[in-house]
């Protein structure tokens, strides 16, 4: 398989993760985030939504989105439960992620690594909207091990991505213990490996 | 079960229209989307989004998200494929749309309806946005019937609900003959019910 990636996105890194964890190889090409002038010329015909990750199965076919990828490759797998209103309940937390999370929180980050100026309101509507989604995931995570079933799931690996270098954002993490104690979790789980790594 | 619901909600309508579509009854109680005040009320300990929809089941557990809440209802019905590969194309498909398309064209509507007054480049942002989704579905839907599996899917339940009324959010949809066709497809379906249906 060939992975279009991306060693900064958190997106690509959710796949990465998952794949070692999983033990599954793929081939990788490097995809310029800043740059994204090449964008149709490599992503077209592949993925509508011309980002990535990307992804291309060994037989051609292709997928996109990082959490429909994990779903995919999760699926059969002790990261994704059988049950049905579990696996709901994983959906519900990535799309949360897509929504509500990576728009504040991943953009922030993304801006501060780019060294894109932008003005103090959308700075602060970003601090705004990514301090809800924190909020969110603390008051759940509180009573809690892991977002669904008790369990390390695809949901958890979503979440992860973004919420463990949002300070690089701008976001504090200490007002959210429960977080914090998760991340660690996370961070535990066989197999795991930090965005950084090969 | 309970569907806490906005009329207006193209997330909502979603919902609707599948429930309609499999013969689901669900009760609603109608939640403003323009004051926002009263949601940790309403939807604290529901939702940590504290958005619309949010469905709580008969035994009292809760989904929300819209697109997981699909997931779950469509599951084992003809609205959501079997095949493992397809099913990830359903969630490419409605991560797509929140991501990529309701951010642009469901906001740009909200904000005509509301009649909240946005500065031209935030105007000019959300339809450069918007316009990249149409023409990515456009591409995609020239050679197609129907987004996935060439059948009727949850993810032309996701798509359609705010491309429809994307006219209502200045979008003029003229330049996109396989969308218009695709919108007249969708209307067709048996059960199809539009979104000021009761």
């Amino acid at each position: 398989m060939l992975l279009y990636n991306a060693p900064v996105s958190g997106n690509c890194y959710k796949v990465r993760l998952l794949f070692a964890q999983l033990g599954i190889d793929c081939e990788r090409r490097e995809v310029d985030v800043f740059d994204r002038s090449d964008r149709p010329e490599l992503l077209g015909g592949l993925n509508p939504a011309l980002r990535v990750p990307t992804l291309v199965l060994d037989d051609g076919r292709t997928l996109a989105e990082s959490d429909a990828i994990l779903f995919y490759f999760g699926d059969g797998t002790e990261y994704l439960p059988r049950d049905r209103f579990e696996r709901a309940q994983v959906l519900q937390w990535m799309f949360f992620e897509q929504y509500s999370h990576e728009p504040y929180i991943a953009v922030a980050r993304f801006w501060e690594l780019a060294g894109i100026h932008q003005s103090d309101t959308e700075l602060e509507a970003k601090q705004k909207g990514g301090h809800a989604a924190l909020q969110a995931m603390d008051e759940h995570l509180m009573e809690r091990e892991f977002l669904v079933g008790e369990r390390y799931t695809i949901a958890d690996i979503a979440l992860f991505a973004y919420t463990h270098v949002a300070p690089e954002g701008g976001f504090t993490l200490e007002p959210y213990p429960a977080i914090k104690s998760w991340l660690t979790r996370v961070a535990a789980q066989p197999g795991h490996i930090g965005i950084n790594s090969d």
